[in-house]
């Protein structure tokens, strides 16, 4: 007898009649009158529970089998035997039932075997894995993540963990979160009064990043491929279903290489990522079309076979004035595109992944390399059909006096990017990077409405966390 | 024509007499007196760097050729022949050579071709990549972290990332860092004068996490085996060469499991690591023997052929007691060890790594399982010679009772702990987890020092960074 995971009991390459034991919790118990209980039993190995069928004849029937309910830990040992009913083809005849902790008070337990709305779900964060949703999540979350490290990987990319901590503002844009150790009932203060910072914890302001990507620039320009996979941090107030304060980004960076090729990549880390989770999560895919978002495999299925559109900024304006449609935000040259433009660009203009590329100097960061028509900058956004822009990326400014010209303008203070410039004063090279965030990435996958559902403990501004 | 690493133009997959193109950036240029320059290209893609034959007859030579320093990008064509010199098995012949940046001001270009000391080094973060030394650090990383996923993808575990702000101090030890987005200028105070940190953006507060265990925790008890692989943070003005303040952690939590299916766990994982590292990073810890610790390799191989000894903290301290040796920290029963001791252990008794169970309650923390003996507690550390200590874990206290015993007897606010506390309540199981540093993963494998050399940008208290 060996001890299996469920996912192993399932597959078949266990022979009819292997004895094994299983463990896990218990979903749903229904007792027959023959004197029969069947218990479905999951671990989390896979989607599906294995129905355990546990005779009146053990033992502990009564005094343990007839109390099981949701919730409930089983370790069960017996035989595996073809299925009579529908949906696996094995199941359990038990031979022994031993309950590491039954569940106090069923009446209470919050995960009953019946569906719950996301918003309740998310009160239960600690206990929201154990349902059919979270559990699904996690595992294609995992999948993701993993043919993302795999896709570089492969590719000869290597893998650097850029500083969480830091004192830089990566993108002079997102509002950050301060980290600091000074005791804030009694700050210290300098001689005009000021709170003395020379006393905290790094001697200066340090704040969470917002990205890798110009500290992962510095790893490029001595490896060629390379690649952030780690938090980043947004003090936004924005309590919507689309933005998180702590969200994990996928930034990749590539030297010797032009805004074509950065387009190139994401398409194929994409591609990758899709087929990867098509193949290895099968049954959880087939639960989000079956509850969550009927055209999740389907879209996938799209997404991996069509090439992806390229569309230059500036048609892409176009192509919406001359769209007929009335959007929330007009649209005009210089302005950045929203949700409803780019959703209508891609589901109704091209019908497949597009991206968009070169866009106003004005309305993209300063490390952005300027285009020959001194207008505009070697920026793309990819956009999806049924989510909008999934990636941002841009070539980055290899040309000192040009990066030092645009940072100038911008009011940015030179004195504070040496390092960076430093860079381009020693052997630089012409390089491209994009950034992907990986819960929108998982919410685009699985078809789920709130980003707070993509992540593993649900984090909104003034509400109960971990 | 094709372009392609270095790596794989030195490999011997191209046939003699091929054409390709590469990309890097120059470490040294040689020029012979027949009208040949050799100039040694790297672009970070394995350890070596191929060595380029320029003949006078480039048009470029003069203006260009000859003005290459090290650092200079350069993009080379040419025909990879066999190598006359020692080394290299193939080098090239060029044909053209294009500079795609020169490096201003060579004489102060900090990363000249000779060895640089790690201080140094440590002030030029931006640039150590390009280092013979920090291009290795980063490829042995990067194996150790896909093998880390690797493992426990091909083992059955979901990988989970646990929050990294959090409100809750998950060993009541560790200092910690605060977030916050108060204004520190000009912080809003309640009514009784107190910091008002309902204002702040969680609505109260906030800090960067020390551990992502006991969020895992609720995981593991729905998936049965999860891993964390994530940063954590300890505000410890430890300006020492063994602690960071910001680290990366692996933390693999396995439910239906006790301390020595733990301490299995943990044995497997570092073996499968240490085993890709020797395959894949051959050259990089070649290097490592060479220059930074000559028993980098031979190290890994006695720790990947040893099984792991496993000694009770009660042995342990009979061991030392009896070993002759005077310790700067006497040794007595209750008191925790120190890296003195640790070494002495695996180093001069057992000669092979050592797993030390059962530690006295009084030195663990709140969450690990009580022994029968009523004194220890399932807790683990492995010690490995040349290191210490290389993995701390335990199993963790299942039994609902016994946790509020501990925490009423430790001080702790069970309050705090309602959802753990759930866990205990709700089909508990036996289970155990353990953490691994990554960083010190880092500096074990590769030999190094300091640990900050196992970063890729250093973070001193009170010192520049990024």
């Amino acid at each position: 007898m060996s001890a299996v995971s469920i996912k192993e009991a399932l597959s078949g390459r266990r022979p009819e009649g292997s004895e094994v034991t299983v463990k896990g919790w218990v979903r749903t118990r229904r007792d027959s009158k023959a004197g029969l209980s069947f218990v479905n039993l999951s671990d989390g190995s896979c989607f599906d529970a294995i129905q355990i069928v546990v005779p009146n004849t053990l033992a502990n029937y009564d005094s343990d089998v007839l109390r099981l309910t949701a919730g409930c830990a089983v370790i069960a040992t017996g035989t595996l035997v073809p299925s009579q009913g529908k949906g696996q083809n094995f199941e359990m005849q038990a031979s022994a039932i031993e309950v590491t902790g039954f569940v106090d008070d069923p009446e209470t337990y919050p995960i009953q075997p019946k569906p719950h709305s996301m918003e309740f779900l998310r009160e239960v964060a600690h206990l929201r894995p154990r349902t059919n949703v979270f559990g699904a999540i996690t595992r294609v979350r995992h999948s993701l993540a993993q043919a993302v490290h795999r896709f570089f990987h492969e590719n000869g990319f290597y893998w650097v963990n850029t500083p969480i901590i830091t004192t830089s503002d990566a993108e002079g844009a997102g509002q950050m979160f301060r980290v600091s150790t000074l005791d804030m009932a009694n700050l210290p203060r300098t001689e005009k009064g000021a709170v003395d910072f020379d006393k905290d914890f790094f001697a200066k302001d340090a704040f969470l990043t917002v990205s890798g990507q110009l500290n992962v620039e510095a790893y490029c320009l001595a490896l060629s491929k390379v690649y952030t996979f780690g938090p980043t941090f947004r003090a936004e107030n924005s309590n919507t279903s689309r933005h998180l304060a702590e969200f994990w980004m996928i930034e990749p960076e590539i030297a010797f290489a032009d805004l074509a090729a950065d387009a190139d990549l994401a398409e194929a880390l994409l591609k990758y990522v899709f087929k990867a989770v098509l193949e290895e999560r099968a049954d959880d895919m087939a639960f989000f079309v079956d509850r969550v978002e009927k055209t999740a495999i389907s879209r996938l299925e799209h997404f991996i076979n069509s090439p992806f559109e390229r569309i230059d900024y500036t048609d892409a304006v176009k192509i919406l004035q001359n769209s007929g449609k009335s959007f929330d935000f007009p649209v005009e040259w210089g302005v950045d595109l929203q949700t409803e433009h780019e959703r209508f660009l891609v589901e109704q203009h091209v019908g497949r992944p597009a991206v968009v590329m070169n866009y106003p100097e004005q309305i993209k960061a300063f490390y952005m390399r300027m285009n020959d028509d001194g207008r505009t900058v070697a920026a793309m956004d990819i956009l999806a059909p049924g989510i909008g822009e999934i990636v941002g990326g841009s070539q980055r400014e290899e040309r000192l006096e040009l990066l030092d010209a645009r940072m100038a303008k911008m009011g940015i203070d030179a004195a504070h990017y040496q390092w960076y410039r430093d860079l381009r004063r020693y052997g630089t090279v012409p390089h491209a990077g994009f950034g992907l965030g990986f819960e929108r990435l998982v919410v685009y996958t699985c078809g789920l409405a709130n980003i707070r559902d993509a992540i593993p403990y649900p984090r909104v501004p003034g509400h109960a966390e971990f």
